[in-house]
């Protein structure tokens, strides 16, 4: 029988819940497609509910494109939940440049997909039980305030709680430098609402964070690509684009870069605050992956403490993407006017979602936790490794740690057919040019170490790279 | 004793658990200032905790300002919450024109303020068991996927829930057409990002919704205010503004208009439709207050069918400001572009959140609740007039529904010196130039009647009257 946990008294009814909770292991790949479910008599006499009941579930499902009926053999799940919009299934050749269609086409990946080069772990590897178990603590919190808008900047004990972990990067910071905010995807873009007009240069990594990419260019910002090399940008190329563009604002990841995952050295990040004083520009530093790192690596902020730098933080990539908690830090003066710009916008953030991720953190296991993720990522590393020396990928530089790896296939100049191909079989891959600011042709491609293992990646590579 | 629950076995260490208690109930005004908090030998017994816990616990307090320590007496709940960042401070004519400022004040207002003028109902009237129960059933709920990130448009069941309600409106659209964002601000924000360009004309109600009016001038829009009637909009003046300033775009509120509680009558309607065909610009169509309607009345998406309407609500203003869930509904095509601008602003908005609303709504009490909703505001409404009329204020057209009161001052042209005169007595009153889009003088405010029962409120205004 199935493995769902249907109750009476929950606030949602019975065939309710039964197709949610079927939705999700078919969405996890519990139940592949195939599967028979069982007949509605059985079903209905195992759970103690009405054969009405798992009819209309039953019939849900079959609506939804998850589950198919057999003239009298039953119940299947289907071959694919058509969760995707319809224009998603436009050809990859006909969006390639389109930053967002990428994105869109990872968020709603059918669950047969093997996303090879996905930007987060594998959802088993976060951890669910303890994120379930801060949300059931709030939602038992007589204190919490869960139907009012939170501050303006955010719920202040998170707040206070990021100026201590700031603290640890030798960052001082007090709580109204901070910014929460939907993701750390939004942090960066108010501060590119606010301070970017259209037709300002910014200086961008080269390769670098696509997404953001795609923001500035909704803002009509020129990109100026500054090469990226192993210890970080490229300064004397950065000097020179400085001089000849005159950029409002310069935007990289100092550690665990994607896609290359490298970190910046000392002498770089000092000589990258010396340009930007020089020529008078404002620097996002991008820190979304900076948890995974075992030994932290230099921080512009630690070395400008937030004048010219505005430091960007988040929770998705190692506590939940879903509750979409992320923040900044900033002078007191921009986090002012950037929380101003935050209420224009969304008014608020959730402080339910604030509440959840300050309670994970204080809970005192964020740090094993993260431990244990680490050794995961390494071991699957050197696995990912291994295999590209099967199939014959160059690695480009060592990776220092993350869940990147930056490969190059050899004798090619533009990985996109390849991506093209693969996406034909149920593959995505992120091929170079993505993270381009304008996506020129590369030989590169990102694959993301957790999911390398599977078969079905070094089958495909194999054959193509044959 | 105090009304506490301590659980030593949740996530979140004991310390924070009284912590966060207690300034919840300060917050709320459940322990006011001056009230004596326990002594910590008394209260450690009654909790069954360590002495040291109790003191961590008062001297976080203390450090953050909510209880003061009385040398030889105790501790005693401070005077105020100092939650609002000192810039707040500044007194209100220095920054009467800055939306965002009088937002922030709304929401960083300490508790003991007087939210007279406030946008949405007292936190005691929202349903806060049953969100919680939610909450509660989907952190058991195994299907659901807490740690990944949502669809690129949204949770889709919440999409099919809102098609349906839709329908019930008359208005036909599908999951497609739907985009679920971060509250109904979002909504806007994404639609006048796309559509809106600096110096792009966009045609709005004078009086009507300050907070996007903020947003559109950080776009760099020019705001053209159309004189907002007790029907609707003028149309006469619509027709020769549109044909003088070519907009792009008209943004109105049909139902329970802010600030003046108006209907769109069908009549205007129509004909404001026809003005946007003969025009060519889009209209967006703000709908957060419908659900607080007896009955329905005209929306321009039942005539127009989500052709040249984007239609947008929401659920802060019912079920919980906090959860941040929101969306719009447009053709197909619009809706598709909008929903990538979504993704590059900030990837995708919270499944759980969408999850908790879905269950709200699905669960079947939400019509009863809204009706209990409706008969507090009726009550509350003839109270507030009855009020004004003893206080000497003009009320402005008979209230439909709602909460707002928008009333005139007589023989004054500006209403802001007595909102001024107001704050220093910590009543937070919106004085009615806040509300145009040149932010031109108005002898009107707008007060919500659920706080009008308030006799400080009677009492300053019948003071300042006089």
């Amino acid at each position: 029988m199935l493995d769902l946990r249907l109750e009476a008294q929950a606030g949602q009814p019975l065939v309710e819940q039964i197709v949610t909770g079927l939705r999700g292991q078919i969405d996890d790949r519990v139940l592949r497609s195939g599967h028979r479910l069982p007949p509605i008599r059985r079903f209905a006499e195992h759970y103690g509910v009405s054969r009405f009941t798992v009819v209309e579930a039953y019939e849900r499902l079959v609506a939804l494109g998850y589950v198919q009926s057999r003239r009298g053999s039953g119940f299947y799940v289907a071959q694919r939940a058509p969760t995707v919009p319809a224009a998603n299934h436009a050809p990859l050749s006909d969006r390639a440049v389109d930053v967002a269609w990428m994105l869109r086409r990872a968020l709603d990946a059918p669950p047969d997909q093997l996303r090879a080069s996905d930007g987060h772990l594998p959802p088993t590897w976060l951890d669910d039980e303890a994120l379930r178990r801060q949300i059931r603590a709030i939602a038992r919190d007589e204190g919490a305030r869960l139907t009012r808008y939170g501050q303006a900047q955010g719920w202040l004990p998170l707040r206070e709680q990021l100026c201590v972990r700031l603290a640890e990067m030798d960052v001082a910071a007090r709580p109204e430098q901070i910014v929460l905010t939907q993701g750390a995807t939004q942090a960066l873009d108010l501060v590119a609402r606010y301070l970017v007009r259209p037709g300002d240069a910014v200086l961008v990594e080269d390769p670098g964070y696509y997404n953001f990419f795609g923001n500035l260019r909704l803002l009509g910002a020129r990109l100026i690509g500054v090469p990226r090399g192993p210890n970080g940008p490229d300064v004397e190329a950065m000097e020179k684009l400085a001089a000849e563009h005159k950029p409002r604002l310069f935007f990289l990841q100092s550690a665990l870069h994607n896609p290359t995952g490298g970190d910046l050295s000392p002498a770089l990040a000092h000589r990258i605050l010396q340009c930007a004083e020089r020529h008078d520009f404002l620097i996002i530093e991008d820190d979304i992956y900076g948890d995974m790192q075992a030994q932290t690596s230099t921080r512009l902020a630690t070395l400008d403490q937030l004048t010219r730098v505005i430091y960007v933080g988040g929770f998705s990539k190692t506590l939940s993407a879903n509750l979409r908690v992320g923040f900044l830090a900033a002078s007191p003066d921009l986090a002012q006017t950037i929380g101003d710009v935050k209420t224009l916008c969304v008014v608020s953030s959730s402080e339910f979602a604030e509440r959840v991720v300050w309670g994970l953190l204080v809970e005192g296991q964020f740090r094993r936790y993260m431990e244990r993720v680490r050794q995961r990522l390494e071991a699957a590393r050197s696995g990912a490794q291994r295999m590209m020396e099967r199939v014959g990928l160059e690695l480009w530089g060592e990776p220092k740690g993350g869940m990147f790896l930056w490969a190059r296939i050899p004798g090619v100049e533009d990985a996109a057919p390849l991506a093209e191909a693969a996406a034909k079989e149920g593959i995505l891959i992120a091929p170079g040019h993505i993270f381009r600011p304008q996506m020129q042709a590369s030989p590169f491609l990102r694959l993301n170490a957790a999911y390398a293992s599977d078969k079905r990646l070094e089958r495909f590579l194999a054959q193509a790279l044959d």
